[in-house]
């Protein structure tokens, strides 16, 4: 028997209490072998994902809430150990969901074969995983960016973001990225494909943002909210494409991100979508397969950020919602 | 030569003067004979629509501002009483853009035949005309109602609204409408195909609306704005789809409607879109054929609130904008 280990969610967010690492608590964890059917999992990596703030509430979401008392869900990466499932054989890599833990035991039904080996087995998790994805079908069932059109990408060097600025720049489009400092702004011209990154923390925000989109919005990849959202619709192009991805800077601590007048939807006939990856998992093969096969020709670039040590991922996980990764944040476990 | 008169815009409104019918003036007009290529229609009704007050500012909208001193913009229907252009002849009646005016003189290319002269003439300013073909791309577009499928109409038992309704009932969705009042609300349940309609001047509407709405909203089609939007937006279903046609109740006048927290679109995952009926001229003819089928048909009613003459338009105008009219607004000019 694995001796397993994992964070709980052991206490919700409050008003007084805002979220933080003492939300979550380390806690021995029982794992047996595998009964008929099951397969048992050993981690290499964590994934750690901005919609799991939004788990931590007790709140109407699109998903369930995290249970109390649970090990804390999120992507992992890692190598079938036991098996008692004809599916999976010892020494296949997986990707999987088995949460903030050393080795999950499980059905199978949330598992994929990793065939490919030519790439780091985490890249699964980031740029050929569900923020790959994610960048892919906001790109193409949304934006849906032509030739020569200009996007704006918030979290521009952050797991979506950096795949989201490369698949424009394929698409022939005007990737325009905003980031936090000027290291990742740098980044992500010089890396990811932007034409031009501008800086939110930058006291001129506002006039560099415009400067940077002289010919309007035709596009946004909205990752963060807050005040640089507001600002990127003001100058939305009539037609313009807004992909709500995610609203790190806003929601989860209860700061709403406005649409100060439903108006400029309508002088613009713009639209503006909300969506979650996991609804249309039919799509998943298709960009898993363009996504692998731009990595492997080199056409597909991403960085990481990597906690040592599951002890590590509480710290991490905050950080990363402040922005104090860099591209995708994980958490190393073996 | 005829005896030609209409209204100019003018003046503009202003936070000190708002909107109302000083900022038109009655003018005697100089029409002279059509010149080659010409056509000389005499209006028999002219259309008053929302869209117009919108025209009457200075400000960025989809549209050019009605240019001060020019005769004001509007649909009319009418007949050849002239021409020198071989696509029209004397006594056809013809759909066009005349303005507030008896008679236009135009080179044709804005007149549309009306070949089939079973329907009153009028009917191609409402349900056959600009509105009912706003409210079958509103549909058709962007809600794509499913059966059993509940969507909610602002201004129920307007121009466009009633013909929702009708499209919604023969689509096999349920129709919530939201009306001005008892009288309309008893109208477009009892006439245009609605299973239930709330009086958004009733104290309780944030109740009465609940309970219409016990499966919550699949779509909003939008045609006023203001409260009752935003009250609606909180019940909208995962996937729903919002169509913004109008927002007559605010705007026009500087009062925004806003969406309190765009996070709402990311939990349901919902599809918000503006739109307007002459950015996609090529639906017209679809449209056009499948709204004249279901009137011969007898499956598609309109009820209409004419002023008579064209000095009561200015009145007329504001009067609908406040909702003092009942079903579709025209003018009857002869």
């Amino acid at each position: 028997m694995p001796r397993n280990r994992g964070f709980v969610l052991a206490s919700r967010p409050t008003p007084d209490a805002p979220a933080g690492p003492h939300n979550f608590k380390l806690v021995d964890i029982i794992t047996g072998e595998p009964d008929a059917g099951q397969v048992l999992v050993r981690h290499h990596y964590l994934s750690l994902d901005p919609y799991m703030r939004g788990r931590m509430n007790d709140a109407k979401s699109y998903a369930a809430p995290q249970a109390l008392g649970e090990v804390m869900i999120g992507g992992t990466v890692g190598e079938v150990v036991a098996s008692n499932n004809a599916r999976f054989k010892v020494g296949d890599h997986v990707v999987g969901a088995g949460g903030w833990q050393l080795y999950s035991l499980t059905d199978g039904r949330d598992l994929r074969r990793i065939e490919d080996d030519r790439l780091p087995i985490q890249a699964w998790l980031g740029a050929l995983g569900m923020p790959g994805v994610t960048a892919w079908m906001g790109l193409h069932r949304i934006i849906e960016p032509k030739a020569r059109e200009t996007v704006v990408v918030s979290a521009a060097t952050g797991a979506v973001g950096s795949v989201v600025g490369q698949l424009l720049r394929i698409a022939g489009a005007r990737a325009v990225g905003i980031a936090g400092g000027a290291e990742k702004c740098a980044y992500a011209v010089a890396e990811l494909g932007y034409e031009v990154c501008v800086d939110h923390r930058a006291p001129d925000f506002g006039e560099r943002l415009a400067a940077a989109v002289p010919e309007g919005v035709d596009g946004l990849f909205e990752n963060v909210g807050g005040e640089p959202f507001s600002r990127t619709i003001r100058r939305l192009n009539p037609f313009a494409r807004v992909a709500i991805c995610g609203l790190v800077a806003s929601g989860y601590d209860g700061t709403p991100t406005p649409l100060r007048d439903v108006r400029v939807l309508l002088d613009r006939r713009a639209r503006m979508e909300g969506f979650i990856v996991t609804d249309h998992m039919s799509l998943w093969p298709t960009a898993l397969r363009e996504l692998a096969g731009l990595a492997e020709a080199g056409r597909l670039r991403w960085r990481e950020t990597i906690a040592d040590g599951l002890e590590a991922a509480p710290e991490a996980f905050f950080a990363m919602l402040k922005g104090g990764n860099f591209g995708k944040q994980l958490v190393k476990l073996v």
